[in-house]
């Protein structure tokens, strides 16, 4: 039995920090890395990408709106044409520095604002599916399961990864709750952790009203922008390692052509 | 005989509008693509590669700072080792374009206060070599004689490709008149057109004293951001095919790894 | 018989320029300066400034989302309460260059996507009015008849000025037909001028269904940014003027508290 | 006896935080602003603007060089005239807020690459000193004795107020200590205390040779941006108070025009 933890990283911007990449790095097993858009710059893009290849952990292109000051929280009425295009810029770049540290990008992730928007916009789901299948559609795209963005993705073509959330209150749908609602981020590292063991065992986990729903994630999203998500990202990691679920990228070293880095790195 | 004329492209943002790319395009044989950090958003990026790549021109990463405001015009004191990997991100976002259109970025070419820069400046020449050594060791790069850049990256190995310019007056050290003499910028196209002819054939120029100087170009470059400047990269171009000089980019098809796009193009 | 003619202006940005604000400010009464955070940078703030101030045309702070990509013309979910601070940031920047220039903001104009999206968001409406209420209740503020954004400026007890768009088509409701439609936009100079010289008379104008509305206009914008639209905006001058209309500010020098600025300039 | 303690303040950004403001609101009485351009947003700007009115803490416009990537730490090689545009936006911004607060800005000190560059770049001296004598030659500004930055100041007229810097050692002519010299910076909060209290007598500090020279300051300079600085920033206050001089803005409540503000603020 195994599965994925995925978490954002890579999210500082210049003399701004943001969560504990370190801390992260030595417990999740993909990294979905910001791209400059919504946080990133070159130079913290390389340094994560090493960190990332490093330790083992898979790249991940978190690509998001262009919207600094807005941390990519923001829904922007962006033209889908001109989105694909936004993400393709972003994923390649992040590439440059993936390969330059002896790996690529694995797969990618929509951020914040533009993630929720393509649960439901098809538009925009639809442009940054094609923005990935220009790029390379052997690419796997990560995102929540029922969304437009899997949907489409699948239909393109792409190989989805569906997700769950550690410290997320669902549904009786399955669906997240709100989270302007009471309850709706668990706190309890313990009972976090072992609601993410019946996640990777397929066991069904208790919704908002008692009833047990499947949620069928191949990774699951921890957070660790702040002590207390990485103490509970770490009691995650822990709780499934003990349990003897394997933890390993869903996105395994990719099979496309070597990287054509000046300096390569020998594994 | 055959020479390469180069010329920047892509230097609009978002609703602004630079140059007149579509004429410089049916004349220039390499087109330096501005990446995003000085001018050009990823669709004026995309646009440009498949209209260069549509006309069997070259693309070229034409990297600056990171400064919309001043257009890569004004220094900055970056950090080396933050300038390397700003000059990395930039390519690698070009080259997912570039490739989407069925070939690759062909050279890197500095722009503005950077290129000034590194013509003297030894440490930020050496940062943006690194960058194009790690980035790719067989890219070309394109630059001025004598310049740290160019001195550099042949000692770092990579190819150095000497470059005149089609209408600025040189002195009898085959350096360039600075902008703020008089006469530093030739406007008549049938001089600037015969001089070109001159710089293809390895005869000598005429510098400020008379003298008549040798500059070895491999590029001739043009400038396109005025419609008297399309005109005089016209009549450059006009009189060197006329006189049995064959326009051909430096940079030839990229003998490395092929395209990993999503949807090779057919050619 | 007078009105205001209003056009956007100050919408250049570093190297790159747009629209002929020389013609506009021979044209206009009333110039919507771009703030900076959709075009505009300090440069063309202090200049556009100047010139209007030079010709007596007034200045407004043409308010717009943070967004230079973008031109501002995508709609941005901002929370309302940083939107009022955006707003407030534009304004006071703004201000301190109509205050060099020896007047000062006499008016408010959102832009773009922002414009339109006021028309029915309320909160984002709410939030302009709430910057624009905190930062100087005297200032009047221009905008679409019906809109929230004037319907809330009221209820703060804003004074509310309508505007008119001489170009446009109107549906029978007196709203805009959407620029998707055919026949949205009137290009011919001389049937421009004339609707204008109804609207301005109070007379009403034919509608898409040859019905005749009345618009209580106080205000009508020009648009600029083409050779065309500088050709319309001088008919309809032209036209108003020899009928015998006056061409005024509709937001009279500003009854508030003298500039501050270092070096009071002499009339 | 009395001197002023200044800190930088408002420099997070968007979803960034840097620095305890709230803790080194209680200590100084000067806040230096970040203005938008190398941190701080309007949200951030307004915060802080309300949070120091509400300490009695006087507001200065902390104006930078356009550069969020770089924090305002690169020097930019900026014309003189568009940095004098530059910054009378910055001032023109933060006023708007400081007048919402019930105050205004008092004062003016420029931040980073830009505070180092106009210690001798007599040209950017001159254009920051312009944009002061503009926006309103009632502005005093603060900057290392010895600047051509204050001495073009005292030359335009504007009243110069020097700040030392308490935690950084001193060469026997007075200047600062560069950091990348060992012992440039002090950590020991009771010496560093105890220097300022000297400091504030105007009694003479001990130089890196041993020699005591005099450093005539009227406002000392704190650092508030990590855990040990706001201890030493604590030690300092402390120290000060304890030994009965009183900490007071050098900037008294601006004896200008009243604000223009919308809600004027009861004190």
């Amino acid at each position: 039995m195994h599965i994925d933890l995925n978490s954002d990283l890579g999210e500082g911007f210049g003399r701004w920090e943001l969560g504990d990449d370190e801390a992260l790095l030595s417990i999740v097993t993909s990294a979905n890395v910001a791209c400059g858009f919504h946080a990133g710059d070159p130079t913290v893009l390389r340094r994560t990408c090493e960190q990332a290849v490093g330790r083992g952990v898979a790249i991940g292109a978190q690509v998001g709106y262009r919207d600094l000051p807005g941390f990519g929280r923001r829904f922007i009425d962006v033209l889908p044409a001109e989105l694909t295009n936004d993400v393709i810029y972003q994923i390649g770049a992040l590439d440059a520095f993936a390969k330059l540290a002896g790996d690529r990008v694995r797969y990618v992730k929509p951020h914040g604002a533009l993630y929720n928007a393509i649960v439901r916009h098809e538009e925009q789901a639809a442009a940054v599916v094609e923005a990935v299948r220009l790029y390379d559609p052997d690419l796997p795209v990560l995102g929540l399961p029922g969304s437009a963005w899997l949907r489409r993705a699948a239909e393109a073509g792409l190989r989805v990864v569906h997700e769950a959330f550690a410290d997320r209150a669902y549904t009786p749908q399955g669906t997240l709750v709100s989270r302007r609602e009471p309850g709706a981020v668990l706190h309890d590292p313990a009972a976090v952790a072992e609601r993410c063991l019946r996640m990777a065992r397929g066991d069904g986990i208790v919704a908002t009203d008692g009833s047990v729903i499947e949620l069928d994630a191949d990774s699951i999203c921890v957070h660790g922008d702040s002590p207390g998500a990485v103490r509970i990202a770490r009691a995650v990691s822990d709780r499934l390692s003990s349990a003897g679920v394997e933890l390993t990228p869903f996105a395994a070293s990719h099979p496309g052509p070597a990287p054509s880095g000046g300096t390569p790195p020998t594994p």
